[in-house]
């Protein structure tokens, strides 16, 4: 497979993932980790939680929509998906032990960089659903993705 | 401890973490479970990456930064510490092996909540530096924060 290169993110294309399963001690490992709060730690605190049930961190549910991204086909950008900024990133509705989460990325607009001629830089609005197709991730970010490399055309 | 509720989120207030070492060995194990592109995977592939040595995905340097954000004292927070929001962040300098990070959070501004009047919103800002002071992640979320109950007045 070629790699992707600035010309391949025309706006309106949308690359999808497959799916990833959050189990409970995914759930509670990552929390344990980087977010030990009860609602992530254990069913049980998290039972006495404002979310009444053990919820994902929502940097759990980024970690594995990043991985879902890849998963999309965004790990073929030339030089790696490397982000310049994210203006969006939100987390609806929470995220529970067995669901299955796919992400759909859409790209939003592409444009030249203006200081590096060699590459662009592409705005991604990239959705993750769980099975039931209610929104769990929202993020808009965009990425520098290289320019083509011209073909040797003088004559 | 008593348990920090909107009252006590006055804008221009700092919370600061202690600090947090970003092993190559962590840099590694998280890249294989979310984000396994070459630079964040093996120092050799990342030599041939335009970071030319391992670097840190930006979604273990958010992971590492949540942590610091409760060891800061946000734990604290009445009902967990649950975001409404992010509408920033952002990764200006990689994170390599052996850094240190540590984490400042400044209150922007809190207002209460118009629909619901037991909980007010808190717009914060959280730096998150290495241990050369240079910033790694910068970050402005809004969370939610109970009000405090009010003693019984009544006379």
């Amino acid at each position: 497979m070629a790699k992707l290169t600035f010309e391949d993110f025309t706006p309106g294309r949308i690359f999808r993932s497959g799916d990833a399963e959050m189990t409970a001690s995914a759930i509670v490992a990552f929390a344990r980790k980087y977010d030990p709060q009860p609602q992530h730690l254990d069913p049980d605190l998290a039972r006495r939680s404002q979310f009444g049930t053990l919820v994902a961190s929502g940097w759990h549910t980024a970690a594995v929509t990043m991985r879902l991204q890849l998963e999309a086909g965004l790990c073929e950008v030339e030089g790696g998906l490397v982000g310049a900024g994210m203006e969006k990133l939100a987390w609806p509705i929470p995220v529970h032990p067995g669901d299955r989460l796919h992400a759909e990325i859409e790209v939003l607009d592409a444009r030249p960089s203006r200081s590096k001629p060699d590459r662009g830089l592409v705005r991604l609005r990239t959705i993750a659903r769980n099975q039931n197709g209610a929104i769990v991730q929202e993020m808009v970010a965009t990425v520098v993705a290289p320019r083509r490399r011209q073909e040797e055309s003088t004559s």
